[in-house]
């Protein structure tokens, strides 16, 4: 693909958080080179990591973070690739498409490459079906429409904020699912986009993922994980459930399904059984709180809507660990770190319809 | 497939309701002939309806209908495929596949033929997991699981109450689509099948149907259609929207996506458009209603849910029209003619669960 044809080159920003060298983007030279990157060094910063010849890039180690941030840097976490909202938050684009460096070019069934960028700016350029749901999967794809039975007043849809993509290969699973079945690999290629529904939480991924930054961006927080933590693999996972309710808050739509990537390699399940123990029963409190936040109507930005959750997150889940304290004061300080480098009128802009 | 070889083959009826010889049969031969069939003529009762041989079925015309269920026939509709729910009420076996005369054996990106049938009783023995959304599709499927993030305490998931099936080549679309998109195909094998999430409701299309009758047969009532009615092609529809708030207050999971029947032949746009009008707008309210409807605990069975929901669709949809109030009067026949039919012990067992 030449730069040209690129689309929207000058409109979003690929970050990429890492610890080693990126040789992973010769793989995606033709699809990603027309674009800049952001990449936030995760550890030692007295590391040098090394980008392929001919990427357009700016690169971040914890170093420029404490520089940009001050003592807001808190709110970004070290040692853990929850590091990358930090990407989210100095980029100045609309849009954001965020991959680990163990992702690589997957093909579709026919054998093609797939261009999973490109698939993700179609999810996030068309609109999204959250209030009923279309047993054809995605309404606006070539091909495809809504069904009969599917309310005509709801056939405009709405903006989609979130689009989240798979992986073949590796499938993303918990510690306890990876001893237990060491040799699953994902071969299914299941062919289909669809909007996930209002009121529906759901387990985001944050090695292939894009969003709307101007929508949801200042929801994209990846919490506290890593170094100093008590837990970690659940950075993605917590901004998973506030941008969900966020967006069915503001009525925005989140999208699943395509593109695959391909996940080259398992990670070590001794040691995700050690980041994630407590996260595995504290989900157990932190989903049932979700489900249950409700948001004023007084919440009509993200800002606000995510201030309310964090309050929500101190009140009701500072009982069940005070780490969840400490994490409601991170999500205040990383919206004013936000703020701060994104002054108004450049994000947090009004969703198009009211809030609910 | 060997008579001795099919799955369920004594607790499984096929319904199929028809105004034609059944030809249609002869490609489904080597799936259906194991099974019992219970044809229900539409229509003019002194035609004859021509059934393949070798095929075990029992037939009801419009005279066997008044014959066994009296005054209380009047809930049964007439010159309309919705007549088909008299089938559900007079077969004495725990699940019921149905299918359209139209609709024949699809193939799988292999070219293999596709048993619906055995993918219908697949679905219906494993679990749904109606609470949480799982990004890799149904967990139950070989070589997939629940992703990192899905909580443990629901992997156990819940009773599958309902399987709908898709249709390759001509898709299930309204009048209005059918005439701006005469030549659109669905030609997509979506690789899939899905839990639909608690609290979303869905246009649910009887062509390719399979459910569990001891479970939730009593809500499955296709309402009144054809005949002396206002409105047609919605009787599906109507039962979808019946069964997925009654399932989702007894906790049971609805599932959609595989198997795919090849649907051979586009039904009139006009014809159809005459039947739809008034569906169309009503829609618009009913959908509303459905999303908003609450049972109370004390609806712990389907019969006195679909009851309670009978109460509120004449309370408020009969403000609409004067339809639904007629239609409410029917749903009340139609449970008492259901457990007439099916005196109590041998349907409606109570949940797995409590209600919520």
């Amino acid at each position: 693909m030449a730069a040209s044809t690129a689309v929207l080159k000058d409109e979003l920003d690929i970050v990429i958080p890492t610890i080693r060298n990126l040789d992973f983007l010769e793989m995606w030279r033709p699809f990603f080179q027309p674009y800049h990157l952001i990449i936030v060094q995760d550890g030692d910063p007295s590391k040098t990591i090394k980008v392929p010849e001919g990427f357009d890039y700016e690169l971040y180690n914890r170093n420029d973070i404490n520089k940009i941030l001050g003592p807001k840097a808190s709110c970004i976490s070290f040692k853990d690739s929850a590091c990358r909202c930090f990407g989210y938050m100095v980029s100045k684009k609309k849009y954001i498409f965020t991959i680990d460096d163990d992702c690589f070019v997957a093909k579709n069934p026919s054998g093609e490459d797939i261009n999973a960028l490109e698939q993700h700016i179609k999810n996030l350029l068309s609109p999204s079906s959250p209030f009923f749901f279309n047993t054809l999967y995605d309404p606006y794809r070539e091909g495809a429409d809504f069904v009969r039975g599917y309310p005509f007043s709801l056939r405009e849809g709405v903006s989609t904020a979130v689009s989240h993509g798979l992986w073949l290969n590796i499938p993303d699973y918990d510690a306890p699912t990876q001893l237990v079945k060491p040799r699953e690999r994902n071969t299914r290629y299941v062919d289909a986009v669809m909007t996930i529904p209002k009121g529906t939480l759901f387990p985001m991924c944050g090695m292939n993922l894009a969003f709307d930054r101007e929508l949801i961006g200042p929801a994209m927080y990846f919490g506290l994980m890593g170094d100093g933590q008590p837990i970690g693999r659940y950075d993605d996972m917590w901004a998973g459930w506030c941008i969900k309710v966020i967006c069915d808050h503001l009525g925005w739509g989140v999208k699943t399904g395509l593109p695959y990537i391909w996940h080259s390699k398992a990670s070590n399940p001794f040691v995700n059984l050690q980041k994630e123990y407590k996260g595995i029963y504290w989900q157990e409190e932190l989903i049932p709180f979700f489900q249950s936040v409700v948001l004023p109507k007084e919440c009509t930005t993200v800002q606000k809507c995510y201030i309310e959750i964090s309050k929500q997150v101190k009140a009701k889940l500072g009982k069940v660990d005070d780490y969840f304290i400490k994490l409601a004061g991170a999500m205040v300080t990383w919206i004013e770190a936000w703020d701060e480098l994104n002054p108004l009128g450049t994000t947090g802009r009004l969703p198009n319809g009211t809030a609910k």
